[in-house]
């Protein structure tokens, strides 16, 4: 049974609730097919589905839906049944969900949940959105140093259904300041009388609450970590962020950053679903400011008037040349943030890059000087040719150099590199392009008044 | 101690080699940080330092390399000690070290390994790259359907120090036919006495050998797994991937989409590390198509060369208004692309964001057009105000659907959506806007000799 299959079924199922024929058609299905097949649904008829679910079947549905579409549903619930399935989310994902719920909503479900588990919501929505904070989880497992791999493989084993992972855990004092982690792995293979000072590992890899979540989400990878561990200001443990959340994390900045590099400010919700006047929102600033950078090119060729009105043949080399200088320069932007992003490449690097990009944007000139300054002699004579071939290499060259160096310079100041997205380049490179060839054009016709 | 210093007493013990000294420093490091640290080392200075180390450390060591600098590194090595090496790494990393070594490097290594462990990376080394069967491994854990848990968890723990993950198990017929799968969490929280049987899940999410890397990664991110087994053609198990495997091949296309969104091709290489000749070969194919595709623009303007030499002043909105039409086709394509790579978008969405987009860019076009013309009235009064909007309302439709539309179009084709980069829509865009502008403005000045 495909997806579609699945999808016709589930309608069916929201004219006539059948409990057990719902179960039925997920007894082999993943419970993540089962968020999917409802996408489009409405969220009065998902929650009729999902009503028909076990409380923890319908948690873990819900787990797989996107935030918004969450709340959506959670508005349409009665208030006894999302105080319960509120009760039975992980811990991350309630605190997400509670930021989105109305202030009425709220009342509703809090009283549902033991005073710690309330604070503990309280906490986690407290943090701002994309920081290690946001994306941390509360239900990890401790242990305590002096405990033997018996004890502890006991204690594991009793709290395991309220964790998120039991794979890595966590060695901490009485005040929760963090001393250690080990695998279960570790644990497993280790002696039930060793104790867990003795194995565990205690120089342990771990990030500040406030930290960013791209950078929390490349220290996972970078360390090949099922878990990270979160401290706050005091060096004491305060949640852990796993593998999959950093793994969406990682999706979600390079979202954002594909967004940027065509100059469309970060969506912050999915594409498909984001509402018209937010989208326009999201893409008349740039388009504007652009705009008025265009005006630059637009005010240099004015200033050359003259000569194109003298020679208005001109004009066809213009799109040409300054179309190549930004093409360039938004190749050398493009590698640049990207491998300023997955961290390859640092601050440090950049005199040495710059003395590459040179080698390589001359080549790249001269190549293109060499295409077009044919078809230059061909419409007007060995000085056109010349005038041409001239300004792409001085194009290119300038162009690579500025998208080179604006992501860096972006940096520096503490804007987002990808602000340095490839409309913004070509903008940039088309005024000075413009200027470069116009202004060498002038320089070689006013000396001699060819036939051009 | 941050890593420059790290780096520091590195460098004093490769001039020094002192094994106790080495061990001492990386007692509280991770010890991806000595790869890092060493990242800039010659291949030989490489090899002394990781020479200090254990087997199984120097293994760990070479797991955070990339495959570019281990071949350099195994390059420099004695041929017995690679031999040892390689015998000590994880199925997956030998396999694809196997695939960047010399033949006689091969000769070299294969004698070391057990006659199982030859056919394996040979099996593993012939998937080609970029697909499941090149990103899976081989140590994994399985057990039978009829075993008891307590029999399972005896078997596993035995098995653990050479699989890669024992907290996602396998359930296998003798002839390896994948019948369900369960977790370490569900064996632990088990009666000893149960089966496997009982237990298991029995609709396994899996992968086909052949799959496509970004796929294989989106299913993983998609289901929250710790690994997805991977299929052959018979249906019978041949490995699994990680998720840290998973995340890689996450970041590394991502990478790709970034680059050839700005007409690159794909580098296929750290842009730090590439040669100059191969980042030059990477970027001037498109370079060249971009030219020839900016001839019709070109030509555009040389067929209404008789209307802007009667009005120069034509000129000067012509970047602005072809510019914008580039920046809307930009902002669409980016948004699309993204949207298909992570599936949030499908084929069928087409038309109804084909809607969307017409309202949306038409409200862009419209915002844009008003800004424009009171600069427009301001420089050459109302003809040119009208002139201007109105072109700059169709070149920003234009442009945003052609950005919409080409993804589409080329994911038909069957051709990668994200080739339908910035730089190649603006292309096209700039010779549609040229033609509208330009004809545009011929038809209203031709009828009205106006001053302008």
């Amino acid at each position: 049974m495909d997806q579609a299959e699945l999808r016709t079924h589930l309608v069916n199922l929201v004219a006539e609730p059948d409990k057990h024929q719902l179960r039925a058609l997920l007894a082999h299905r993943h419970i993540a097919d089962l968020s999917d097949a409802m996408m489009d649904f409405s969220p009065k008829e998902a929650a009729v589905l999902l009503d028909l679910l076990t409380l923890h079947d319908h948690a873990e549905a819900f787990s797989y839906m996107s935030e918004e579409r969450q709340a959506m549903i959670a508005a349409v619930m009665p208030r006894n049944d999302l105080a319960a399935l509120f009760s039975q989310m992980e811990s991350d994902e309630r605190a997400d969900l509670f930021n989105r719920l109305t202030e009425e909503q709220r009342h509703a479900v809090l009283p549902g949940l033991a005073q710690a588990e309330r604070e503990d919501v309280r906490r986690l929505a407290s943090y701002p959105e994309k920081t290690a904070g946001a994306l941390m989880t509360s239900d990890y497992a401790t242990l305590r140093a002096h405990w033997t791999v018996k004890k502890a493989l006991l204690r594991i084993r009793l709290e395991a259904p309220d964790k998120e992972t039991i794979y890595q855990v966590y060695v901490v004092d009485k005040d929760r300041t963090l001393r250690g982690t080990l695998s279960l792995k570790q644990l497993i293979l280790a002696r039930p009388d060793a104790t867990i000072a003795e194995l565990m590992l205690t120089d342990v890899v771990s990030v500040a609450v406030d930290e960013d979540q791209e950078k929390v989400a490349e220290i996972v990878r970078h360390y090949d970590l099922l878990a990270v561990p979160v401290l706050d200001a005091e060096q004491k443990l305060v949640g852990i962020i796993t593998y999959d959340d950093a793994m969406d994390a990682f999706v979600e900045e390079a979202t954002e950053d594909a967004q940027k590099s065509a100059s469309v400010a970060a969506l912050g919700s999915s594409f498909k679903n984001i509402g018209l006047g937010q989208l326009y929102l999201k893409r008349i600033g740039w388009l504007l400011m652009l705009v008025f950078g265009a005006l630059f090119s637009g005010a240099g060729i004015a200033f050359f008037e003259d000569i194109i009105a003298q020679q208005v043949a001109l004009v066809f080399f213009l799109p040409l040349l300054v179309g190549s200088g930004g093409n360039a320069g938004s190749q050398a932007a493009a590698l640049m943030i990207r491998a300023l992003a997955t961290g390859e490449v640092q601050m440090r690097d950049w005199l040495g890059l710059l003395g590459r990009e040179i080698i390589v944007a001359g080549a790249l000139g001269l190549t293109l000087a060499l295409a077009v300054s044919a078809l230059g002699w061909l419409r007007g004579g060995p000085e056109v040719a010349v005038i041409v071939a001239a300004a792409m290499v001085c194009v290119v060259l300038t162009g690579s150099l500025i998208g080179l160096c604006l992501p860096f310079v972006l940096s520096k100041i503490k804007l987002d590199p990808a602000t340095a997205s490839g409309p913004l380049v070509t903008t940039i490179v088309d005024a000075t392009g413009v200027i470069i060839y116009l202004g060498f054009a002038q320089l070689v016709l006013s000396g001699s008044h060819s036939l051009f």
